[in-house]
């Protein structure tokens, strides 16, 4: 009966569907179209065509790091696949979950070794691209075999769901009308996260053990916490600890700023007065999701005794110096809270220290120049409660740090990774993200010219698409970032600065014959900007806007300079010993 | 004696500048600046950066087709390479020469293995990117070994340009200061191809004694008689014969089309009246340098007997059924040729037949709508000699072959690796190369809307670099090509037809305030292009110029509907025998 089954392609979209993904994301080629007919049939996915793969892959990482679930990307074989791989290998590192599809030839063209379009030399395995992907997945399913498919299939996108790691599934052509036993689509996938009993009930006594103990606790949320579903957890474990909180670089924003506990975003030394001294004289250090990359910890001087710190990773536990592998932390955490709800007396709970600590104010300029010192703490007093801010790889992520978030603002930037670009194809996923939720807050892109030169094209698809975001364009004259660390005047550092980005909304869509409303400013002055923030036109959101902020090239966020420094010293340290020895 | 060493960085730049490379293309980042100081220090050598990685890789393909020597790329390890791996690949697929060049964080910190940003994981092997770049590689140098690096990079320059083949040099940030034996680089790198004698001999005897015997001899220079340096040869190969001789999609323009002699451009049965059956009823073809992929063989509808074929391939050379491995057809043509000048008599030429084909006028339109069937013949025309043609991948591609070109005008399009916004960044490479070489034509760029939104930044390049090319952009509504191939009407073959492509030049820089001119028009009728290619300002070529051609969606040239209809067919056969079996 036809009934029973389900083409391949059709169940592939549906079980995508299940997870909740509503778009997909990727460009058509030759090897995927017939895939991509199949989707028309799954009446809750839409196709989301982006101007080219990479940023199709920064516009998935960006929608799952809103979504809290993995998303989809399509690509073709070979040219498709390869072009996404720096967007790929970014959600890898930074654990936004992505299935990625990539549509091959038909298994008889394959077997055959043809030499069609998109190989690269006679008698290639056209399975050579799947290799040269190994590093950047958790796994993958290669649709060989009818009778593997479905469990392959699903046993791939579970492990994309559970890892939060990009996974593969690679689909000839020809299989995409493999009929498929359509009653597996009525089972759910089973992707929740069990940890070894064992191992699981002896952290959460030793953390609780802990938590009763402590006189100077503080907890540390890192950005696997997010990525890995523990936010709000995360947030549940402050409001009933009341233990002094932090973010970091990348997790800015997991613990609502405007929270009474909320210490501040701690980045090693590279962190505003009291930070670093609070976690570093804690004698319980709670560090949820840790990702302890070097941007994240202020060049690594991040400074936790061992005896005083708990790891809560995704894929160990750490109580001092016992470490248990393979042990989740979202399960241990469920548990902990769900604990000190039971019986939040026996905690021994509130402490009386004052919390909350202030973040200085850098510059309060009223005129003139604009400068790093004071932009980003004035860019955050624009921000409104919900909404979702992308700060893009260079100053704009260095600086944005210094500013105070209202309530529940989400955050993302990808400061490990560090590819620059990502933001623009990433805040088109965000977009997307929003519009499926009905999320209430506006989406605000922060981005430099040079980076935005990267990717530039996908400011059209929001346009296509009827996003409406809120774009700030840091203008300064090339790369700043690589000024700061290298060659401040040499000239690999500029980039063009003959865009005219208030022209730019114009020719990619946004003009009155097409009806498509927006607004363009550009502030070279305190004032003009102040005018622009507080002129309240900007902040509605309800068309798509850039503001250009022109600042001078050599004016770095503090937190930049400072990392720099450090890491020339540990650079020349180094160099001394070696000279030396 | 300092005057006897070269710093590590100036040894690389001075052996890529001895391969007559002047410019190097990429993009900066942290650990390939240091690399880049030294470039200063040659002043051969100019950098030239690019907007993204994938673009800097197309330019650098672009440029080595131009100038006939490998090109340089230089990239940041992690996300720079990964995002310029399709261009690489690509570049790979036809032999366009690469020396990429990878800059890595230094031996210390890979010892350590640092979880430093662009890394993925804690504890990763920091060369994990390099594992996988292999299949796009002929071979790479990672030097971590300060008494190899030397003959490492000498290995691998040679190397690529031996084989015409992408190869990589990785270079640990810190080993760009490590002092090189400076009175190496007084030795030229021997880069010519040599074979083994008796081989070479053989096939050299054998060709010239089937040149005499043959009754109705043809000469088939395909794509690769360009890329590894055979044109001009195979070019006299023609004159001294007088051999009817043919191009095909990818080598189009490697015979001078004004050349008596020249027979067309063969696609198999996907070929003007008159081609096909000309070829296949030679009793003698010499086909050099063949690259056999689908759309460059009429969708495998090629068909010329063994017997009467001989392949004069880069890696092998083959009379009848006699195969001769590793046999480069290079010094083989050059004998050829100079045997057929040293006794032109002896070879019983010139023959009596008519050489020249006529190709037929496809659609003589006068008025009303742009059609497929008459814009590309009618675009030949607009071309002059020397001019430089980039087709982009679609309706670009398989419509210009209709076109006849005026003398020595040089072709580049990619329809073997077919990676759609190629051709925007490849544009960049030949303006480059042909400003370095002083080269007479101009620059004329096909590409489609939806090929260009791919890579479309890199025209700001055009105009930041004082270029002036002549682009022409195919506005239809899409992807045209996937539309004949499959879902003509289905959604995912949509792009945004938002872009005013009349404002672009305006937006990317050429404006009255920057001093930059341009030109730009839009049309839909053939009388507005009849009057925008007449008129004379276009064709000047004297500003960068964007000429506007706008065409109905499911009107496909004739070559990409015959091709697909043939394939189609295959497919429909081998699904009924599967049926039947």
């Amino acid at each position: 009966m036809a009934s029973n089954t389900v083409p391949l392609g059709v169940y592939i979209w549906k079980r995508l569907a299940s997870l909740g993904i509503e778009h997909v994301f990727g460009v058509p080629g030759d090897f995927n179209l017939n895939l991509l007919d199949q989707i028309y049939d799954v009446p809750e996915l839409t196709w989301l065509g982006t101007c080219n793969e990479l940023n199709g892959a920064y516009a998935a990482d960006g929608y799952a790091r809103i979504k809290g679930h993995p998303a989809a990307l399509l690509t073709t074989y070979g040219v498709g696949e390869l072009s996404a791989m720096n967007g790929v290998a970014g959600a890898y590192a930074e654990h936004a979950g992505m299935i990625h599809l990539v549509g091959m030839t038909s298994r008889h063209v394959q077997k055959n070794r043809v030499l069609i379009h998109h190989t690269m030399k006679p008698g290639m395995d056209h399975a050579i691209y799947i290799g040269m992907s190994e590093p950047v997945r958790a796994t993958h399913a290669y649709l060989m075999e009818d009778a593997k498919m479905a469990e392959e299939i699903d046993r791939v996108i579970i492990e994309g769901v559970k890892s939060r790691l990009p996974v593969f599934i690679y689909i000839p052509m020809d299989v995409v009308q493999v009929q498929l036993d359509a009653k597996r689509l009525e089972t759910k996938l089973d992707t929740r996260i069990f940890n070894e009993s064992v191992a699981e009930d002896e952290v959460v006594k030793d953390v609780l053990q802990l938590i009763r103990k402590a006189e100077k606790p503080a907890i540390l949320a890192d950005v696997l916490t997010i990525r890995h579903g523990g936010r709000d957890l995360a947030r549940e474990l402050v409001d009933l600890t009341q233990f002094q909180a932090f973010s970091t670089p990348l997790s800015k924003g997991v613990i609502d700023e405007t929270h009474p506990s909320y210490g501040g975003n701690y980045n090693g030394t590279v962190s505003f007065p009291g930070v670093a001294e609070a976690i570093h004289t804690s004698d319980l250090v709670l560090n949820i999701g840790p990702l302890l990359s070097d941007s994240n910890t202020g060049a690594f001087t991040r400074d936790i005794k061992e005896t005083n710190l708990v790891l809560l990773a995704h894929d160990f536990c750490q109580v001092g110096s016992k470490k248990y592998e393979n042990i989740h932390f979202l399960p241990v955490l469920a548990r902990i809270v769900s604990e000190l709800k039971k019986s939040p007396k026996s905690f021994n709970i509130p402490k009386s220290t004052p919390l909350k600590l202030n973040p200085p104010v850098l510059n309060a300029l009223k005129s003139g120049k604009i400068e790093q010192s004071y932009v980003w703490q004035r860019l955050g007093k624009f921000l409104k409660p919900d909404d979702i801010v992308l700060a893009e790889s260079g100053t704009a992520q260095f600086g944005i740090p210094d500013a105070t978030f209202p309530s529940n603002v989400q955050y993302i930037t990808q400061i490990f990774w560090s590819s620059i670009g990502y933001t623009v194809g990433g805040c088109l996923g965000a977009l997307v993200a929003a519009k499926e939720t009905k999320h209430p807050g506006r989406v605000v892109l922060l981005v430099g010219e040079g980076s935005l030169q990267m990717t530039a094209q996908e400011i059209g698809s929001y346009i296509r698409f009827g996003f409406t975001p809120i774009i700030f364009v840091i203008n300064n004259n090339g790369y700043s970032i690589e000024r700061a660390i290298n060659g401040p005047t040499q000239r690999y550092n500029e980039v063009s600065m003959l865009w005219d980005h208030q022209k730019m909304l114009e020719f990619f869509g946004a003009r009155e014959e097409t009806g498509i409303k927006s607004r363009s400013w550009k502030c070279e002055t305190v004032e003009s900007l102040e005018e622009v923030l507080e002129g309240g036109e900007l902040g509605r959101g309800d068309v798509i806007s850039v503001c250009e902020i022109v600042m001078e090239q050599y004016d770095y966020p503090w937190r930049l300079t400072k990392q720099v420094e450090i890491t020339k010293g540990r650079v020349a340290a180094l160099a001394a010993a070696a000279a030396g020895s």
